[in-house]
């Protein structure tokens, strides 16, 4: 059986009890580490766990799943995700890949920022499509996502932002040598996701209504003892420092319910 | 402290470790009745926690709660949640609450429909706004849901379709009397949501498209050994019984991603 388990969003006691029992009983157990990041690292959910647990990078992920998925055909695998299981493409597609290869599957799943959003006090109901923000640089500046905010917006619908992360990303240098060298990873802040987001407004056109003094939340560590909520201006947000990530940011509607205005207001 | 505390979608063992070990070391622990259920009883839950429940219907959360809230000035006090704690606009509402009495709170999140809906293989960045279908009567047929599933289908997103619940209505004829009597629980199921959908259909100019002959996804208890998915058109889902509720329904954009198509393929 080939298993996809999701740990949520905090820490290690943030799986559920039926993933703990699975993972307590797998033969192995591989840990996703590139579409997100609790706040506590490998060695401590393996000593939560009582288990030891191999990375499963982007690579072993996509090219070498076929090989894993062949193991779980008479062993028990369990491949850990952060948040729910299904929130990334990969994950649906290993499942489809399993199903072609005839593994039995299990999820497990768990809370994802898609959901505990939430905690902010805006209503997941209010919530249009979620978009994803880049890592620009300086060739590259893509902001196709800002129409879909901008739509959202001019349906009085938020914006659930999720921001970039580079795990284990090769140099550009690497791309042409023999041995791969890796960046350092980073996780993209709502300071550089506000800032960006600006520059997006000061070159375009824009009847909606949305401006660099527009109302922004910036949420990091949702789910862990030091979640931190911030509520401001896409103008204040770039210069915040809301501490370490991950951090997601979210584009209110215009005209919000008077218990997400309340419930804002502690967040000012 | 005043908790609350999601349980997930399934069974018992659906909670996450960080939130069974408050339930353990809690004074009070109430089981919230109205807004979701789980596939098992609470006797299986008290069981299961090693403690018992009080359950806290629709009239205690919200004309009670302040009490409650007040107890919770000095006792550690749970609301057991099914799904996300903050899926509801009532939990949110009860934090604020909270705040204004000066009680301290603790959100332990955990996997909700609006996230494991990915499950049937739709992609949940591709889901705009999520609508409830609510129960018609003789004389209230309200349809401004359709609406939003138009909008959402028009800018090729899913719409995610939560189904009506009944639980511990009164009576028509004990509203004008001194005892009151309640309804049997009922919960909409896909047929019935999808019999409402093309009354809609049926009623209206529609340009987006979208027809009795349109695909149409039904799925039942989403996360349970369980869990039944169907993808059909609107018109066959109709007559289709998926059964034991929980049922969630979902349109598909017009356009799907190669992996959704494929996805689906195995629930035809």
């Amino acid at each position: 059986m080939f298993y996809l388990i999701g740990l949520g969003l905090g820490d290690a006691k943030d799986i559920t009890v039926k993933g703990l029992e699975i993972v307590k009983q797998c033969d192995k157990v591989l840990l996703e580490g590139y579409t997100s990041i609790l706040t506590v690292g490998k060695e401590i959910l393996e000593n939560f766990y009582g288990r030891p647990l191999t990375i499963a990078d982007r690579e072993i992920c996509e090219s070498s799943i076929d090989g894993i998925l062949q193991e779980a055909k008479d062993k028990d695998i369990a491949l850990l995700v952060v948040g729910d299981p299904l929130g990334a493409t990969t994950h649906t597609d290993m499942l489809l890949r399993a199903k072609e290869l005839g593994v039995k599957t299990q999820i497990v799943h768990n809370a994802s920022i898609m959901n505990a959003v939430s905690c902010c006090g805006l209503q997941l109901y209010n919530f249009g499509e979620t978009v994803s923000i880049p890592y620009w640089t300086e060739t590259w500046k893509p902001d196709s996502f800002f129409k879909k905010i901008i739509d959202n917006y001019s349906r009085n619908l938020h914006t659930l932002c999720l921001l970039d992360i580079k795990v284990k990303e090769p140099t550009e240098e690497s791309l042409t040598k023999k041995v791969r060298q890796y960046m350092e990873p980073k996780f993209m802040s709502v300071k550089e996701a506000a800032s960006q987001l600006i520059e997006i407004i000061k070159n375009n056109e824009c009847d909606a209504g949305l401006t660099a003094s527009s109302l922004a939340v910036g949420l990091s560590r949702v789910g862990a003892p030091d979640q931190n909520i911030a509520a401001k201006t896409l103008e204040e947000m770039k210069d915040f420092d809301l501490g370490p990530p991950l951090h997601s940011l979210v584009i209110p509607a215009p005209s919000l319910h008077p218990i997400e205005v309340d419930f804002l207001e502690q967040f000012r």
